[in-house]
Protein backbone atom coordinates (compact mmCIF):
# COMPACT_ATOMS: atom_id res chain seq x y z
CA UNK A 1 0.00 0.00 0.00
CA UNK A 2 1.47 3.31 -0.57
CA UNK A 3 -0.46 7.20 -0.82
CA UNK A 4 0.48 9.22 -3.74
CA UNK A 5 -0.53 13.16 -3.43
CA UNK A 6 -0.64 15.99 -6.30
CA UNK A 7 1.75 18.37 -5.96
CA UNK A 8 1.83 21.84 -7.87
CA UNK A 9 5.53 21.77 -8.33
CA UNK A 10 7.62 18.23 -8.21
CA UNK A 11 10.96 19.55 -7.50
CA UNK A 12 10.02 22.19 -4.70
CA UNK A 13 8.15 19.12 -3.36
CA UNK A 14 11.02 16.31 -3.59
CA UNK A 15 13.13 18.92 -2.12
CA UNK A 16 10.68 19.61 0.94
CA UNK A 17 9.99 15.88 1.60
CA UNK A 18 13.85 14.65 1.36
CA UNK A 19 15.49 17.85 3.12
CA UNK A 20 12.73 19.03 5.52
CA UNK A 21 11.19 15.78 6.49
CA UNK A 22 14.16 13.27 5.90
CA UNK A 23 12.54 10.98 3.33
CA UNK A 24 14.80 9.22 0.55
CA UNK A 25 13.75 9.75 -3.06
CA UNK A 26 13.38 6.33 -4.75
CA UNK A 27 12.58 7.03 -8.39
CA UNK A 28 11.44 9.61 -10.69
CA UNK A 29 9.77 8.94 -13.96
CA UNK A 30 7.57 10.69 -16.62
CA UNK A 31 3.96 8.91 -17.08
CA UNK A 32 2.59 8.53 -20.69
CA UNK A 33 -0.93 8.16 -19.31
CA UNK A 34 -1.13 11.18 -17.05
CA UNK A 35 1.49 12.94 -19.48
CA UNK A 36 2.69 13.80 -16.11
CA UNK A 37 5.79 12.78 -13.89
CA UNK A 38 6.19 10.39 -10.95
CA UNK A 39 8.40 11.10 -8.07
CA UNK A 40 8.60 8.40 -5.72
CA UNK A 41 9.50 8.26 -1.78
CA UNK A 42 10.64 6.25 1.55
CA UNK A 43 10.18 7.12 4.67
CA UNK A 44 12.83 7.25 7.20
CA UNK A 45 11.61 4.83 9.53
CA UNK A 46 10.81 2.59 6.30
CA UNK A 47 7.87 1.36 5.25
CA UNK A 48 5.88 3.70 4.25
CA UNK A 49 6.21 5.07 0.34
CA UNK A 50 4.98 8.10 -0.80
CA UNK A 51 4.24 9.02 -4.12
CA UNK A 52 4.22 12.70 -5.49
CA UNK A 53 1.68 12.90 -8.93
CA UNK A 54 2.88 15.94 -11.17
CA UNK A 55 0.32 16.73 -13.83
CA UNK A 56 1.11 19.18 -16.21
CA UNK A 57 -1.05 22.14 -18.26
CA UNK A 58 -2.64 20.19 -20.83
CA UNK A 59 -2.95 16.92 -18.95
CA UNK A 60 -6.29 16.04 -18.19
CA UNK A 61 -5.72 15.55 -14.70
CA UNK A 62 -4.43 19.16 -14.50
CA UNK A 63 -7.51 20.70 -12.54
CA UNK A 64 -7.51 23.67 -10.73
CA UNK A 65 -5.59 22.67 -7.29
CA UNK A 66 -7.30 22.43 -4.35
CA UNK A 67 -5.61 20.77 -1.23
CA UNK A 68 -8.72 19.94 0.16
CA UNK A 69 -9.87 17.54 3.02
CA UNK A 70 -9.39 13.91 2.17
CA UNK A 71 -5.95 14.32 3.26
CA UNK A 72 -6.07 15.28 6.58
CA UNK A 73 -2.58 15.19 6.56
CA UNK A 74 0.45 13.36 6.78
CA UNK A 75 2.60 12.25 10.01
CA UNK A 76 6.14 12.01 10.58
CA UNK A 77 7.65 10.73 14.25
CA UNK A 78 10.73 13.18 15.36
CA UNK A 79 13.28 12.20 18.11
CA UNK A 80 12.81 16.04 19.24
CA UNK A 81 10.06 18.21 18.42
CA UNK A 82 11.60 21.34 19.45
CA UNK A 83 14.87 20.73 17.34
CA UNK A 84 12.32 19.33 14.81
CA UNK A 85 10.31 22.60 14.53
CA UNK A 86 13.40 24.63 14.68
CA UNK A 87 14.65 23.25 11.43
CA UNK A 88 11.77 23.15 9.98
CA UNK A 89 11.44 27.28 10.58
CA UNK A 90 15.00 27.39 9.08
CA UNK A 91 13.97 25.95 6.13
CA UNK A 92 11.03 27.96 5.31
CA UNK A 93 8.41 26.06 6.94
CA UNK A 94 7.08 27.70 10.29
CA UNK A 95 4.93 26.14 12.54
CA UNK A 96 0.73 27.02 11.97
CA UNK A 97 -0.98 25.11 14.56
CA UNK A 98 -0.29 23.21 17.76
CA UNK A 99 -2.13 20.51 20.14
CA UNK A 100 -1.73 19.37 23.49
CA UNK A 101 -2.71 16.78 25.74
CA UNK A 102 -1.28 16.17 29.22
CA UNK A 103 0.77 13.65 27.23
CA UNK A 104 1.13 14.01 23.64
CA UNK A 105 1.87 17.49 21.65
CA UNK A 106 1.30 17.42 17.91
CA UNK A 107 2.40 20.99 16.10
CA UNK A 108 2.23 21.34 12.25
CA UNK A 109 3.63 22.82 8.92
CA UNK A 110 2.10 23.47 5.75
CA UNK A 111 4.27 21.63 2.58
CA UNK A 112 4.76 23.90 -0.78
CA UNK A 113 1.36 22.47 -1.81
CA UNK A 114 -0.59 23.73 0.88
CA UNK A 115 -1.39 19.91 2.69
CA UNK A 116 -0.97 19.85 6.37
CA UNK A 117 2.62 17.94 8.03
CA UNK A 118 2.57 17.20 11.67
CA UNK A 119 5.50 16.42 13.55
CA UNK A 120 5.12 14.08 16.71
CA UNK A 121 7.85 13.03 19.10
CA UNK B 1 5.17 8.28 9.36
CA UNK B 2 1.71 7.29 8.64
CA UNK B 3 -1.38 9.34 6.37
CA UNK B 4 -4.31 10.71 8.24
CA UNK B 5 -7.66 11.05 5.78
CA UNK B 6 -10.40 13.39 6.64
CA UNK B 7 -13.72 11.26 6.92
CA UNK B 8 -17.10 11.84 6.37
CA UNK B 9 -19.01 8.76 8.12
CA UNK B 10 -16.55 6.98 10.20
CA UNK B 11 -18.83 3.39 10.65
CA UNK B 12 -19.12 3.14 7.04
CA UNK B 13 -15.44 4.51 6.33
CA UNK B 14 -14.03 1.59 8.91
CA UNK B 15 -15.95 -0.53 7.06
CA UNK B 16 -15.06 0.13 3.56
CA UNK B 17 -11.45 -0.10 4.52
CA UNK B 18 -11.17 -3.63 5.97
CA UNK B 19 -14.19 -5.33 4.36
CA UNK B 20 -13.50 -4.12 0.63
CA UNK B 21 -9.81 -3.27 1.18
CA UNK B 22 -8.52 -6.08 3.92
CA UNK B 23 -7.23 -3.24 6.54
CA UNK B 24 -7.07 -4.27 9.82
CA UNK B 25 -8.83 -1.76 12.67
CA UNK B 26 -5.93 -0.97 15.65
CA UNK B 27 -7.61 1.07 17.63
CA UNK B 28 -10.75 3.83 18.14
CA UNK B 29 -10.29 6.47 20.27
CA UNK B 30 -12.39 10.20 20.54
CA UNK B 31 -9.87 13.04 20.14
CA UNK B 32 -10.55 16.12 23.18
CA UNK B 33 -8.55 18.88 20.83
CA UNK B 34 -10.89 18.17 17.66
CA UNK B 35 -13.96 17.06 19.60
CA UNK B 36 -14.00 14.18 16.92
CA UNK B 37 -13.14 10.49 16.83
CA UNK B 38 -10.02 8.66 15.56
CA UNK B 39 -10.11 5.13 13.99
CA UNK B 40 -6.50 3.45 12.83
CA UNK B 41 -6.04 0.90 10.62
CA UNK B 42 -3.02 -0.62 9.64
CA UNK B 43 -2.40 -2.35 5.66
CA UNK B 44 -2.72 -6.04 5.14
CA UNK B 45 0.85 -6.36 3.77
CA UNK B 46 1.98 -4.25 6.90
CA UNK B 47 3.76 -0.91 7.18
CA UNK B 48 1.68 1.66 6.44
CA UNK B 49 -0.45 2.73 8.56
CA UNK B 50 -3.94 5.32 7.57
CA UNK B 51 -5.56 6.80 10.09
CA UNK B 52 -9.21 7.98 9.86
CA UNK B 53 -10.40 11.27 10.94
CA UNK B 54 -13.90 12.16 11.69
CA UNK B 55 -14.94 16.02 12.94
CA UNK B 56 -18.82 16.43 14.04
CA UNK B 57 -20.66 19.65 13.94
CA UNK B 58 -19.46 21.72 16.22
CA UNK B 59 -15.70 21.10 15.98
CA UNK B 60 -13.44 23.92 14.41
CA UNK B 61 -12.02 20.96 11.94
CA UNK B 62 -15.69 20.25 10.89
CA UNK B 63 -15.70 22.86 7.51
CA UNK B 64 -17.28 21.87 4.75
CA UNK B 65 -16.08 18.48 3.06
CA UNK B 66 -14.17 18.77 0.02
CA UNK B 67 -11.70 15.45 -1.04
CA UNK B 68 -9.62 18.11 -2.85
CA UNK B 69 -7.01 17.18 -4.72
CA UNK B 70 -3.57 17.54 -1.82
CA UNK B 71 -4.74 13.14 -1.66
CA UNK B 72 -4.29 12.15 -5.17
CA UNK B 73 -4.78 8.60 -4.15
CA UNK B 74 -3.98 5.47 -2.07
CA UNK B 75 -2.87 2.51 -3.85
CA UNK B 76 -3.24 -1.13 -3.10
CA UNK B 77 -1.76 -4.03 -4.40
CA UNK B 78 -4.38 -7.20 -4.93
CA UNK B 79 -3.30 -10.48 -6.37
CA UNK B 80 -5.75 -10.58 -8.95
CA UNK B 81 -6.93 -7.34 -9.85
CA UNK B 82 -10.18 -9.08 -11.77
CA UNK B 83 -11.33 -10.76 -8.57
CA UNK B 84 -10.64 -7.87 -6.36
CA UNK B 85 -12.63 -5.21 -9.30
CA UNK B 86 -15.32 -8.00 -9.20
CA UNK B 87 -15.63 -8.01 -5.13
CA UNK B 88 -15.29 -4.10 -5.09
CA UNK B 89 -18.20 -3.96 -7.64
CA UNK B 90 -20.06 -6.59 -5.60
CA UNK B 91 -19.74 -4.30 -2.14
CA UNK B 92 -21.39 -1.69 -3.94
CA UNK B 93 -17.75 -0.18 -5.05
CA UNK B 94 -17.58 -0.44 -9.16
CA UNK B 95 -14.59 0.64 -11.23
CA UNK B 96 -14.66 4.60 -12.08
CA UNK B 97 -11.34 5.09 -14.37
CA UNK B 98 -8.48 2.41 -15.13
CA UNK B 99 -5.23 2.77 -16.63
CA UNK B 100 -3.08 0.73 -18.94
CA UNK B 101 0.20 0.37 -20.19
CA UNK B 102 1.69 -2.46 -22.21
CA UNK B 103 2.94 -3.12 -18.45
CA UNK B 104 0.56 -2.41 -15.93
CA UNK B 105 -2.87 -1.60 -15.51
CA UNK B 106 -4.28 0.37 -12.45
CA UNK B 107 -8.41 0.40 -11.69
CA UNK B 108 -9.77 3.16 -9.13
CA UNK B 109 -13.01 3.02 -7.14
CA UNK B 110 -14.09 5.45 -5.00
CA UNK B 111 -14.13 5.64 -0.85
CA UNK B 112 -17.21 6.68 0.70
CA UNK B 113 -15.62 10.12 0.97
CA UNK B 114 -15.36 10.66 -2.80
CA UNK B 115 -11.26 9.76 -2.22
CA UNK B 116 -9.69 7.63 -5.70
CA UNK B 117 -8.30 4.64 -4.21
CA UNK B 118 -6.14 2.47 -6.95
CA UNK B 119 -5.95 -1.21 -7.25
CA UNK B 120 -2.64 -2.95 -9.29
CA UNK B 121 -1.48 -5.99 -9.16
Amino acid sequence: MYTGIRVKDLDRSIDFYTRVLGMKLTGRAKIQATKGEVAGLASEDGGHELELNFYPKGSRFATRYLAGHGLDHLAFRVEDIDRAIREAEEAGYPPVLEMKTEKSRWVYIVDPNGIYIELFA
